[in-house]
Formats: C-alpha cells, structure tokens, sequence
C-alpha cells in the first residue's frame, strides 16, 4: 500500500474504521526535542516537529532565560541526535530524538543554572510542580488592562480555525494564535502540547524582534490552564481566549494580573472571569 | 453574593457569561501537591484535590517505584503544607500547597534515587522529557492480547459519562475510567491533568490489591498520548480507549506491545489501531 502523502507534523497510520476494512488515517506526530544550552542539556520534551527554533525561543522567553531576540547567539539544528543527558543515561535512558543547540550571549549570570535547577524539581511542560500561585504573582509583569469587544473575541476562534492544517488532518492537535488588539490574525501554531504550541507563536514574534505582546491577543484551542496564563503573562499580553475551560489557577492568576480572560468561547457560550 | 457549594475539586469564580451580569460557575480546581518519599521531596504535581492517596499510589507504580500496595507502609497527608524542595527554595520559589508523605517497604535499593535523578531531566507530568521509544520498548512488560468486540469499546465512553460530576459541573476536567473485559464499570476518577485521572484510576486499583491489571479496559475522556499509553503498558492493561484521537507515539507504543487501542471514539466513528 502506498503511504499517503502527510502534511508535517502528521503521519500516516493504519487503522481499521469501526472495524472495518485497514486503512490509512492521519496522526500528529509526537516526538522528543532535546533542547541544549552550549554542550549541556536544558530540557527534553515531547513535541510536534516543525518549528523547533520557534519552539527554542518561545521556551527560552517563557521561562525568563531571554528575554529578546538578540540574546540568542546562534540556533542549531541536530536532527536524530542520541540524546546524551548524563541523568538519562544514569537512568538507563538512551534513545534518538531530535535536539536543538542553543548559543546565548549577555545572558546574566546565574539565569541558565537556576533555570536547570528549577527543572530539577520540577518540569518541562510548565504545569507539575511550578511555583506557587503567591510566586508567581512576583514573578510575572502586570499588564496593562485593555479593552476588547467581547463580540470580537468570541469571533477569534473561528478566524483561527482555517490556520490548523494539523488539526484538519488529524482532529487531535492543539493550537494557539497570536491577534492583534482589533482582530487581525498575526500567527497560529500547532502542536501535541499546548504550551508548545503557545511557546511556538509566542517564540515566533519574539524571533520576529518583538520584546513584549503588550498589544496582542492569545487564543487557545483548549482549556485555559495556569501555565498558559502564566506563559502569556511573562509576555504581558493582556487577552487571552480559550475554546475549553479555566481552570481555577488560571483564573486567580489571570484576574490578579488583570488579563482579560475568556473562556469556554462558543457559538453561543462564554466566561468573562471578573 | 452566597457562594454556591461547589462539589470537591470545583470552585465557584465569578463571571460574566457572554458580558452578561456578574454571576456564579464552577471550574476545575488546579492546585499545587508535593508527593515526598520519607523526608525527600519526589514530585510537585498540579492536579485537581480529592484522590491524593490514589494519586500518589498510581504514580508511584507508573513509575517503578513500587509494585504492589504493600510496599506502601504508611501514608500521610499534609494539607497546606510548606513546600520545602531545596531546589525550589534555591530557586526563590516557596509556597504553600498539599503535600503527601509516603513511607516505603522492601524497595530495592537505588530506585526511588533513580526516580529521582530521572526527574531531575524529565518532568512530572510523564510527557516532556520521558525517554525514549526504544527505552520504552524495553522498560514495559509486553501484555496478552485480548478480543473484545468494537461495539462494546465503542459504547464505554458514553456508560463512563455519568460518572464524570466534575465535568458535568465544569466542563473542564479529565476522565479515566476501568471498565473489566466484558464492559463493566469499576471506577472513574476525574482530574484537570489527565495523567493524573489515569494515575488515580489505576492507584485505585493498586490499593485495592491488584498487581497488574491483565483484564481490565483503561478508557480515557480525551487524547491518547504516548504517556498514558506508558501508563497503560505499565499495569499491562490489554485494551486502550480513547475519546481523542491518538498521537504517533501512543500508536507505535501500543502496536508494538500488543495493546489494542481504540481512538477517536464516538457515534459513529472509531479507530483501530493495526
């Protein structure tokens, strides 16, 4: 049988449709980036290939290590690289994957360790055992409040649907877009990881030049959870947009900041958290 | 304004729902819980409160720690704890949250040291950072492959949805469900991390006796990722079901150890990964 011709960031798979005859589906591909500073390690994670060095910058700038383009020195690509973090290998985890090799400049002292020493205790995907709703109110820039027709953004959703090649194909993708204040659709990213795709889009504009996100709007195609308030905050973007819930650390986090935070935006559905 | 009573796990914020008046809805809570072994933090997890003890005892066994519930010896929550990683406290993070303190029996030597140095690069959730496919393939016990006819997988997710309070009261919020091979319900548990649904599930049953879970069905609410197939795998669970659509990960994995898995599951559609 030949193999369908699949977009990147999916893959064909064989399946039986309720049982029936085997055939051919589309899925998104789900596969480890290592991501290294120099020669060490930062972190690994589980993504969706095709925008790794948006991925890079957007993870970099979320976890306060950059904070503009310019301190990136240099980008590398190591497609299929053994991944060789000596804990892995402690672990007796050897394996293939991807990596990314990172050049930073003025980077103030101390930043990267710390950063990996977070990592230590606690994890890549910016949800399991960050820090705590009170640190993260020190943390993250307040932004300044802005406002927006809710008639708009319950609109933004369906502007960015168009934009998820990956999630027509497959039905099993998240994505995040960034808009500006009046509506226009600036980039959409998808991912197998929300917060990917959110560090994506907002790794995007960071690589276009932009320092902060004062004057856009993030839209998410899930739930709205305290990472990804937390991502768009350290970006001082001022909306955000869910299709899925808020979770209720999202909620304290985003109405403590004064981020206007939609949620659960449909048709005929949504939650202003005031 | 009376505060509605919320059911555990959900909490009452205020919103405007489409701009309207200021009014009441439920959210999933997300809220900090630090898993220690003895007096050494583990893990810090995010998940919704109410099943900590599950939570812990199946994410002890979907990471090797333990096997069976005897090796459990003691059990102690901790609400609103301090949380006290050195790491996170180098980091400048300190606050509060839940903590769960486990006491161990008869573990071999140097496994909760791995689990922890495996942290130290990976993540909590069980996604970023996780090893890799070939260390997979080595590190999960293979399962005997079990008939079960599509129409009764096709019905499981709509006989667990009753038993879903959170996300009827929510609209946000995660589902695992065991079911045994001819379709019978034995437990859901509910969670806004959805590995965390699967590790509570599963720790049920781990607490309730079971070593492996040979003849049981896992049914989860949303997508099939790599590592809750792991999770999976891990208690040799025969059959998969999925509401979401699968990633290629989760494909590979399940394929190549002979679990059936059934993704993107409703009315009238269905995929059977061959």
């Amino acid at each position: 049988m030949m193999a369908s011709v699949a977009p990147l960031g999916a893959r064909a798979v064989s399946v039986r449709k309720r049982g029936g005859p085997v055939s051919e589906d589309l899925v998104a591909v789900e596969a480890p980036l290592e991501i290294r500073i120099g020669d060490r390690p930062l972190v690994i994670t589980m993504r969706t290939p095709g925008q790794d060095g948006e991925l890079t910058a957007g993870y970099l700038f979320g976890e306060g290590i950059i904070h503009t383009r310019d301190q990136i020195a240099s980008v590398r690509d190591e497609p299929h690289a053994a991944i060789s973090d000596p804990t892995e290998l402690a672990a007796g985890r050897v394996g293939g994957g991807d990596r990314v090799v990172v050049e930073l400049r003025d980077v103030e002292d101390g930043v990267v360790e710390r950063a990996r020493r977070g990592h230590a205790a606690t994890a890549a995907c910016g949800v399991c055992g960050k820090e705590s709703l009170e640190d993260l109110d020190q943390a993250l820039p307040s932004v300044v409040a802005v406002d927006c027709p809710l008639a708009l953004l319950a609109d933004l959703p369906e502007r960015m649907r168009p934009h998820q090649p990956l999630f027509h194909a497959t039905g099993g993708i998240h994505a995040a877009g960034l808009f500006t204040l009046d509506g226009a659709l600036q980039h959409v990213r998808e991912d197998i990881g929300r917060h990917n795709a959110v560090d994506k889009v907002i790794g995007r504009a960071i690589l276009d030049g932009a320092a902060s996100l004062t004057d856009r709007i993030l839209v998410v195609s899930g739930r709205a959870g305290f990472e990804l308030v937390q991502k768009a905050l350290k970006a001082a973007i001022p909306v955000m947009v869910s299709v899925g819930a808020a979770s209720s650390l999202a909620v304290d986090m985003a109405t403590a900041a004064g981020m206007t935070l939609y949620s659960f935006v449909g048709p005929d559905r949504g939650n202003l958290h005031v």
